[in-house]
């Protein structure tokens, strides 16, 4: 019996046609098809790969002991997150060892803010490993809102909300092109670094990109209470001429 | 008669089976398959779609009339730059009048140091736009090296080699996943830089990612005079657990 493989599949920003000819590819050959997700619902990456699943592959939800927002201040987070890839990783493991070929979904792009990343480290030295990559959400927001971002001699900084206020406005300072991500309860201390840096006016709010309740707004105009952990913000690099 | 539309579309790092399915279906339903390319050669772009083309469209090479190079540092660039923006525009212009639709081709991402965004510029008004995203390079050049690149809380910041070497330097300080890309020429500048910041020994070139001829090297390793403007490199961020 052959061993079987990892596909780790970068699916895109959310629109299920935003997948790559290889993504799908791979998809559809795979026995089994692993995806990461909150305990509630079932996370966007199967969303996205649903319509191009079909009944006969088997469905393998990895279950997040915790999620993105205050249990992830708790001492024990890191312990409990580390504890989740390894006991899963025994688990894709296993079934390789039985000779199934895994497809492990990833929103967006694989080596990018991914969970996906944790599976790889545990898995490539013992597995035969395949990583296709896909476009991130972070690209597909000035897209979606039809602005230009970045050009010429840009730099292009991508910045965690969750940095210390001060740290967001010195890369808002010295960056051109800038996105922001991991929004949600960290909305309020980014707007106002947006502020103090000068960089508010220009300053655009996508709610899920691509996707069919994609929204799009001036971030002067978002309503703090309503944003949710997958939303980002972008400011435009200089003008194209 | 209707008007003809403009489809900007993002082939992604060049691999044809890394584009996405509408980024297919737009590219197989329209008239004219418009590509910017050097005087000598096709382009990367019109390489990437080739597959996927039929003989019955007809293809509109958009010829630079300077390329990356020496000649970007004299002082009429931008001017003949602009002019050739300007002159490609009206032809697009005059066959959108004539009710064709037109897919214009674009390496990796549109909005993403792209031509595209010039022609979006003089053209979005006036016609119904499109614009596909795809896979930047940059993005595609850890997944072909294997490393995990970006992850929890740290910042990515794409730099230009173009820039002065103190400003690569500081950045390469203060940013945590790092790309370099525009190399070329810049090559021993970004290297001197990468040793300045203490970040040489982690550094990873890559060549052509997801082509054919793909190459990945320890940038310590590469022969400054043989390395092509389409190339990058990257710096890991922090560790991944």
């Amino acid at each position: 019996m052959t061993t079987g493989r990892l596909f780790g599949i970068g699916l895109g920003p959310g629109d299920p046609e935003l997948i790559t000819l290889k993504a799908l590819r791979h998809l559809q050959a795979a026995q089994v098809i692993a995806y990461p997700t909150a305990k509630a619902g079932h996370g966007n990456a199967l969303k996205t790969a649903s319509p191009h699943l079909s009944p006969s592959q088997t469905l393998l939800p990895l279950v997040y002991p915790v999620t993105a927002g205050p249990e992830a201040d708790q001492p024990d987070y890191l312990d409990r997150m580390y504890r989740f890839y390894d006991e899963t990783s025994t688990q894709l493991a296993e079934l390789m060892d039985g000779g199934q070929d895994i497809a492990l979904l990833c929103a967006g792009d694989p080596f990018v803010y991914g969970s996906f990343m944790y599976w790889y480290k545990r898995l490539n030295e013992r597995y035969q490993t395949v990583i296709i990559p896909g476009i991130s959400s972070i690209f597909a927001g000035p897209i979606a809102a039809g602005t230009p971002w970045v050009s010429r001699n840009d730099t292009l900084t991508v910045i965690p909300g969750t940095l210390p206020e001060a740290d967001i406005v010195s890369r808002l300072e010295q960056g051109d092109a800038i996105a922001i991500i991991k929004l949600g309860r960290t909305f309020k201390k980014v707007r106002q670094a947006l502020a103090k840096s000068g960089r508010l006016a220009q300053a655009v709010y996508v709610e899920r990109a691509t996707m069919t309740n994609q929204n799009v707004q001036a971030v002067k105009d978002v309503t703090p209470g309503n944003v949710p952990y997958f939303s980002m913000i972008f400011v435009p690099g200089s003008e194209v001429g």
